[in-house]
């Protein structure tokens, strides 16, 4: 892999904060590198543009795959930039890991959307996480905070590990659904539900009119069943058609008075102090592993083990202590 | 919490092998625990027994919620014990996080294999992770592999870092699809394709029967797109009804070819060899961690740490490497 040239951090600082794209996304490149030299830099950059950062609203939205995320995004993003606010979109890149293509062919996604000045779309590496949320996510997020963005979209596909991820980073989650096709076909489990802020039936166009508004009936009596929220917000249940456009400016207004009521039950900065919380917890767990990692005896010692276990003559949790403990060893208090 | 009575190592290992049930169930409870001095007495025990293992074929079986999984699992279960091979299930609780149950209702599942005392049925802690796969199901299944099971499956929900994790300990890997259901809100995604060995078109009954078959000449005819495995296995394409019990049979037929074409050129044991490294990377990241949350100065000042960063005035990746560093210097080589 070829190394890139890097700028001094200030000139991400600097670029950042100055709204400039290219440096944005440069930045975003930086701290999504796994080099430790990259990492410092990140690191050095993060800190410097945080007391910037804070000034969005965090909109997490998931969905199955086919539900029309990539449609609903297109013209809720036109909906919130026709109001002014200037909108990031971390996308999903819809080729996978080998980066061969969908089996369905690549779809052509946001296309309005990503010829707006007004809107900066990143899609998120294809490798590391089926999901879509990298491991920099958060970074990538604060950052186009910095630059001044308004509002910050967060998709995410699929049920599972993603959307804990993201609901750990967002202000808003929001769940598209389609009416008639089976709850459970489409992996919402109680979990995710528990997780999101509103359910939204999209598609509820056309003939499938009638059964978007027997789903958000069943949906929103379903939803009564729950046990209130902390923030004693009641998930909201919308049908809207990303394609038509109908309901998206509902779903708009739903967001800002969910935002003005958790500011002032105070949820909303307590939610986003534990956010950081967790965020400090999660990257204790990177520097552990990269120290461990990058230490000279456990990189001249690792490759044995690892030809150990293959042979199957030890085995692996034992050979892990012993790693741990001959890491601990080196350390010598600076 | 209680704090449960264990055993000693001893009778651990020695329930485990002479494949008592009672003993298996509460070894895999102690693997699970996250208590210190659990984790040593589960690691004596894993040492102990892990020559013991190996013997037994791994197979995942995933597939979105409403697939029929369950029904699959309860059918194809008994054809494999009918066949006089002992089979233990690592199976997903339906009930979530909270424990309140699904918004389904729960579901009776496994109704007879669960009454059949060739087959072992041990439901994941619904606890940390949504897809049913806990950090410790890789030691489960070595457990139950120990205590004589020939086979051993895996189940897990969603498409997602549950399957990456279950791809990462089993021997095949099954993924279970509807008919005209579209691929997309199945959630088939090409990354889970490429990581399936046998796609299986469930529910190919009725009047289902020719839209499955149908679907499987089109998900056959998809396949040959794809890169050929570095194991040179074509991922087989085939119906089956859970509820009738047809196409089960060649499913497990599909499975023994499988295994004894990987033994022959090798892959069956370079893959488990690889599996083990990733293990030992695995426990090396979770023993860094729990060190590091034990340790006893990390332990004073995280509270305070974590106070900072609610209150916003310092960054969490700032304090992180504090803290961090703090570690490091209060590591004494012993």
């Amino acid at each position: 892999m070829k190394k890139r040239n890097r700028y001094s951090a200030q000139v991400y600082i600097d670029g950042v904060l100055a709204a400039d794209r290219v440096i944005l996304s440069q930045a975003i490149t930086l701290v999504e590198s796994a080099l430790p030299s990259d990492q410092m830099l990140a690191e050095e950059v993060m800190s410097a543009i945080l007391p910037r950062t804070g000034d969005s609203i965090r909109i997490g939205i998931t969905g199955v795959p086919g539900v029309g995320k990539s449609t609903f995004i297109e013209r809720f993003g036109q909906l919130v930039i026709e109001e002014g606010l200037k909108l990031a979109v971390l996308a999903i890149d819809p080729s996978s890991q080998s980066g061969k293509g969908s089996i369905l062919g690549d779809k052509t996604r946001m296309e309005v959307l990503s010829m707006d000045k007004r809107a900066y779309i990143r899609p998120s590496p294809s490798g590391s996480t089926l999901g879509g949320v990298s491991a920099r996510t958060r970074e990538a997020m604060l950052l186009c905070e910095a630059a001044g963005f308004d509002v910050i979209f967060i998709e995410t596909v699929g049920v599972g590990q993603s959307e804990i991820a993201v609901k750990g980073m967002v202000d808003f989650f929001l769940l598209l659904m389609l009416a008639g096709a089976g709850d459970e076909l489409q992996g919402i489990k109680k979990g995710i539900i528990e997780m999101c802020d509103a359910l939204i039936i999209n598609k509820a166009d056309g003939e499938n009119k009638d059964a978007a508004k027997r789903a958000k009936r069943e949906y929103a009596n379903a939803l009564h069943l729950f046990p209130s929220k902390e923030n004693s917000w009641l998930p909201q249940v919308m049908t809207c058609s990303g394609l038509e456009g109908d309901g998206l400016e509902s779903i708009w207004e739903m967001i800002q008075s969910y935002k003005n009521k958790m500011i002032a039950n105070g949820y909303f900065e307590a939610n986003r102090a534990d956010q950081r919380v967790n965020w400090m917890h999660d990257h204790i767990g990177y520097l552990l592993e990269s120290s461990f990692y990058q230490n000279e005896v456990i990189d001249k010692n690792i490759k044995t083990a690892m030809a150990e276990i293959k042979s199957g003559n030890v085995s692996a949790i034992k050979k892990a202590r012993e790693l741990v403990q001959v890491f601990m060893n080196q350390i010598q208090p600076n």
